[in-house]
């Protein structure tokens, strides 16, 4: 093939997967054989998890069973959590995260072992403690004291209950955030899915996996476009002054965050069922205008390029009502999306093959060495 | 095309790149124009360095300049260095290599800053940094005190004198670790380098991208071979007993390791040099039991499989006979391999495209959800 065709490697398959399928032309997205629109609003994010990573919705009492596990895997190592809090309270928490979850590979005698069960084991744990790092770092920074995790709380609300400081969020909007966590999980070839894939397949380890994938969706061409959405909105401040703002980025050749996507060239049904959700919190818990400056400025971009929001574009305004601090958006993506990490992790060493492509060399040829001091 | 035919992404163009060629056809190796056959010997790795940096090889002002400039960048972030010392001893060092250069990450105030300039000089702090992190982790899991980098000693005997606890090593070690450092600097688009390139694509930063370069390289697939190597060669014990080890692994389906490549089908050049390297080790410091039984390994799987030895195969011995920890073969190919990593971010960089392949999706379809209590 020509190496042309493959900048970016765009519309090259590089794995077979059980676990979803993006169908960019007509805007489904499928987890293991549901559709995403009849899974958002019915199952909750840990009814996700166990379909993932075991295959099926879980019943009620493997639901109950997969809950208390991930609740009883919450406490991090106290090395991890004093490493968390040596870091510079102005580190960025992607930085702090990615570093958060290396870390947790040096306090993991087991570590190194890939036996499958185990495997699974580690990725539940890590499911369940990638958003306490992210909770703890963020309670430092502000120098709150940590709170302990509730067990009783699910993934959603447990998160919300420590950044907190150990209140406990309204129940409309733990229901809010775990629908983000069912939108999130899990998404085809991603890049951040990709990376990880990448690295366990020379069979490295799961936390150098996952770790890989956080750096990976800390880009603003990634997971990192969310945090840049908002901060656009904030940029504009009204919705009078989205027409002046979006003509001059055309006009600049300046790219609109959250507009667009690689293999969507339809609406992503995630943006759909994410606007449906701004919409019903403008009624109730936020600012209307955040989603009538969005919907204007998705308007305008389809009218004029044929572009459509994606997934980050309304992601960003149901973060922003949640009251979130923007730096965490992406760590939000990110605490979601490892479920769907984890489990391209299992289903890579199920059946495994190191990744490793070739480049078209267009350097020079033929070169003599000459000794330095001729140069 | 078919998605059987990229399991792995065999022979899939990921990128085009002026840093290095792999001819695997004719086991020729090519870092900017130059043979690695012309470099090994008659340049040292700040010449390397140099070269995949800036294109060209320098002269002795130019040379100079950079030696001081990776000089002055060898001192870590103190919370770096409280970071890495607070790790479990028994950590294994791949793992406290990706949490030590993620945590460079968080101390520096421009990690996010990918302005071409200043990545250009975050890439020479990298190289300079990451055999410091290696070192000092080395000293401390040994309860030997710190010692400070001399800014007179090239990268190879600054690291050796480290290591070592401040005892500058003889000139000929220095020598081989320096050429090993050139032989290990870049090679194409292999796993540990694509996922530097994955993770920079999405416009992350240089410290997530390293990081994920580190986790990638770990794993016995690709630079955790070398250790696999040495510990097979232990394992076998003596020349003697060679012959039924391998007949052994053949018979029983079980790897060998450090034979065999995806690219290379002849000799890799690398494992050509190395190998010379051993012999003249073993006729002056080493035992030359090693090479002995690597030479017959070799010449077995050569006969019964066609399968060639590779790079790892060889270096094992080389830094074996240098008195190096096994489990710091692999933090040793980080090292030299940074130089080509970094150079990969800012090629990726120059000309990006966001890498996003596709995946196959072979799950089922058409499900519908059933309420959780009537599953």
């Amino acid at each position: 093939m020509s190496s042309a065709a493959s900048k970016g490697l765009e519309g090259i398959v590089a794995a077979k997967t059980y676990l979803s399928d993006v169908r960019g032309d007509v805007g489904i997205l499928i987890y293991r054989g549901y559709d995403i629109n009849q899974l958002a609003g019915s199952v909750c994010y840990e009814e996700i998890i166990h379909l993932l990573h075991y295959g099926t919705l879980p019943n009620r009492s493997e639901l109950d069973q997969l809950k208390t596990k991930l609740a009883s895997y919450r406490k991090l190592p106290q090395g991890v959590v004093d490493l968390l809090l040596s870091l510079p309270k102005d580190t960025s928490p992607m930085h702090a995260l990615r570093t958060g979850i290396s870390a947790l590979g040096c306090f993991d005698p087991t570590a190194d072992d890939n036996a499958m069960e185990l495997l699974q084991e580690k990725a539940l744990k890590i499911i369940a403690q990638i958003p306490i790092v992210t909770a703890y770092f963020q309670l430092y920074r502000q120098g709150k004291p940590l709170v302990e995790s509730r067990s009783d709380l699910g993934e959603a609300a447990n998160f919300l209950y420590l950044i907190n400081g150990g209140k406990e969020a309204a129940s409309e909007s733990v229901d809010t955030l775990d629908m983000c966590y069912v939108l999130h999980a899990d998404h085809g070839m991603n890049a951040s899915t990709f990376a990880s894939r990448v690295t366990i397949a020379t069979l490295s380890d799961i936390y150098s996996s996952i770790t890989s994938a956080i750096g990976t969706l800390k880009g603003p061409l990634h997971g990192g476009a969310n945090e840049a959405v908002i901060r656009m909105l904030q940029e504009i401040g009204d919705l009078d002054k989205v027409d002046a703002y979006i003509e001059d980025c055309l006009t600049n050749k300046k790219k609109v965050m959250g507009i667009g996507h690689r293999v969507y060239k339809v609406l992503d049904p995630r943006a759909v069922n994410l606007r449906k959700m701004v919409v019903k919190m403008g009624e109730n818990i936020a600012e209307p205008k955040w989603i009538q400056m969005s919907d204007r400025i998705a308007e305008i971009m389809l009218q004029e390029k044929g572009l459509h929001a994606n997934v980050d574009f309304y992601s960003a305004s149901v973060y922003y009502s949640l009251d979130i601090p923007i730096d965490l958006f992406t760590p939000l993506f990110a605490i979601a999306r490892t479920s769907g990490w984890s489990a391209h992790v299992l289903e890579q060493m199920a059946d495994n093959r190191l990744i490793r492509p070739q480049s078209d060399y267009i350097g020079p040829e033929g070169l003599k060495v000459i000794p330095v001091d001729q140069r």
